[in-house]
């Protein structure tokens, strides 16, 4: 294995990010497409839900490390993942002004739908499991949204109805460093793991992966429990 | 609230536990008509995935709970249910040779389906988060499993296929006292959380009750991951 | 009980925070009577050890928040101990160029002592018990020690030697409204927790309270493992 | 390093356990000169804190596993660790009535004591820090256990007043099996951790086996809070 460890996971993630790139939650979101419902449930769902489960799990991760270094690059994306929540939740609020239909406001009481749970609960199973589990189901979502992010920015239509969220979903020039903090560590794991725990990282990398597909599926159909 | 937790609880989860008696599945397992390949997935899935998990959950409440009569309980039903998985491994080994189809051993291979995953998941993030979630999201696996199993045995047809099964799948006299001292630390939560606590444990019951639903339905339907 | 949670643990603490500000190491470092090699103790155990381990138990209950609000005062303050960290173990370089006598450098390569081991495992055990004990151990580290510090910065002598790192060890004014968050915090819990919760709570505020004594009290001598 | 792990380890920890097995403690309970307080000191601790705690560290780390085998093995002897706390605390019952001097009661109202305190908390903070850090704080309790009772049964004075209490202390021979199960486990991650976590999980078997000294010595002298 020549490659350090994020270069393997990234080509081991790139076929499903383009796969979530391509979905048709983004590409709506990009031509302006997407109903205004979908796009809420996501933002709730995200602010609500997910955002503050993957703040727990690097939380959770930076109490595990050995390395005061990554303890310290995990607790503060620890704080941006909590402050990012707050920031979506308000983000919603003025969402839901503009695209909420009258009288429909059953994104705003619902409850994590199932893919939703299902990925918070695997944040929080992965970092209560060990440190190499928490940072493999952790580091597609802020690795794959910092890409997506860009991806929209660069192909979405500026004229189109969702322009303005498509800037405000970036999440800024800044956070390339935050990532970079954490691919390093990502990398330092790959020399300091064993063979059992990188392949339980690396696992847990491809099933957060799907995750992230799941989620933004999720939004398109504003998935409900079946049962 | 003048009912038990247990009473309470029962209550709630009684339209669900209804619904998972009278799923296609078990239908088809009282009358012979479900697919073999459904019942090693249900087999497969419990042994590998389902039961190790619900093991593990368990080990985790029994070091939160400060009551060592509570500690016990749960202790001995880790055990017991990391023994019923040997057992159930051997179980789907004994199954294969006589409902395999020719050539197809797919759900040997394949990892835990969604819904498993999902549901193993949230037994490891409630029991990593309080006793009081962890035993919520504990509780309906064995709880619905002796009352399905006894339904499966009264309901059943013993000339039907899988009637060896059905017999096979009951957990045995001895797990109703078991169960009874599992119910007695519930009830004991009940008398002890607080307020939020005890919310929190009663949405985790009615989420795992989901999931149980969820867990025969995906094997009925061979579920696997769509991406 | 009409006071607040704090004001009951203030009231419950009190008398050993008088016998921390008036322990002789404290004494000493007012006064400039302290040994070099006892400051050196307290700075290295302190940056190396204590602080490590407050910040990720601090992270921890982070994780075992279910309010928001909460979640991101832990966080910030995890944040901010593992920066101090960083701060002291700079001061301890700067400290020992003034301080260590020639040769004696054991103070640099001692493990933990049996009273900062000891403080250390409780911080992650109560941290990893429930939020509730969590909060409980590791509310005195940071009370106590702007108390111990502002009674410093008045009581010491300022022609003394230690007076620049009376100054040093200030965590400064910024520190009053982090310490106000976790105090409001605090009273949260008071409003919220069950009884059982709330005499776990206090019984570890008391436990880490001595623990605070005796982490000063093994500087003073220096302490090291018996065997 | 060609010996295996618990060879390794059985070499690191032989000093102390000579060290232990000759403690005044041990002698004085071999020769009958004890005090009968110091014995009661013991057998509380031990009942009432150490075993508990010990019970629930051995629990955390069949949940962390992802060994089957090893999960049922660490249950197992979470289960006989609580039943035997049970039995114990029955023990300190029966030797109260030979032993206590009229009036003197003071050993069963004591909270563990600040030897106890840091070994419990050491339990719970290893395992809930990983598998290999749980395991090397856990092995010295049951290991040396084994070896100090078989060491009390050889060497004690048959005519002394706490023969019985010689024989009532040993785990039986049944217990040899169970540590066979818990070393082979060990040898185990010995062949499968990486070398961080090995370095961790030795570190923290010898942090154990002083402590298992501290536990001893505490009882001897009845060891009380100092502040």
């Amino acid at each position: 294995m020549p490659a350090t460890l994020r270069e393997r996971l990234r080509a081991a993630g790139a076929p499903l990010l383009e796969k979530i790139k391509d979905h048709p939650f983004f590409a709506g979101l990009r031509d302006g497409s997407l109903p205004g419902e979908a796009l809420l449930h996501f933002a709730r769902q995200d602010a609500d839900f997910l955002l503050p489960a993957y703040g727990r799990g690097l939380a959770r991760c930076a109490a595990l490390t050995h390395d005061h270094t990554h303890a310290l690059v995990l607790a503060r994306m620890a704080v941006g993942t909590l402050e990012a929540r707050q920031a979506m939740a308000l983000g919603y609020d003025l969402m839901a002004a503009e695209l909420e239909r009258a009288g429909d406001a059953s994104w705003r009481t619902r409850p994590a739908d199932p893919s939703t749970h299902a990925y918070t609960s695997f944040f929080a199973a992965a970092s209560a499991s060990s440190l190499a589990e928490g940072i493999g189901a952790l580091l597609p979502c802020s690795w794959f949204y910092l890409q997506i992010a860009d991806d929209l920015r660069e192909r979405h239509d500026p004229g189109a109805r969702y322009a303005q969220w498509v800037s405000a979903l970036h999440p800024g020039e800044d956070y390339r460093e935050v990532l970079e903090g954490f691919l390093t560590l990502v990398d330092d794991l790959g020399e300091s793991c064993s063979a059992g725990e990188l392949e339980r990282l690396e696992g847990n990398f491809a099933l957060a992966a799907r995750y992230e597909w799941g989620f933004v599926d999720a939004a398109l159909r504003r998935l409900d429990w079946p049962v």
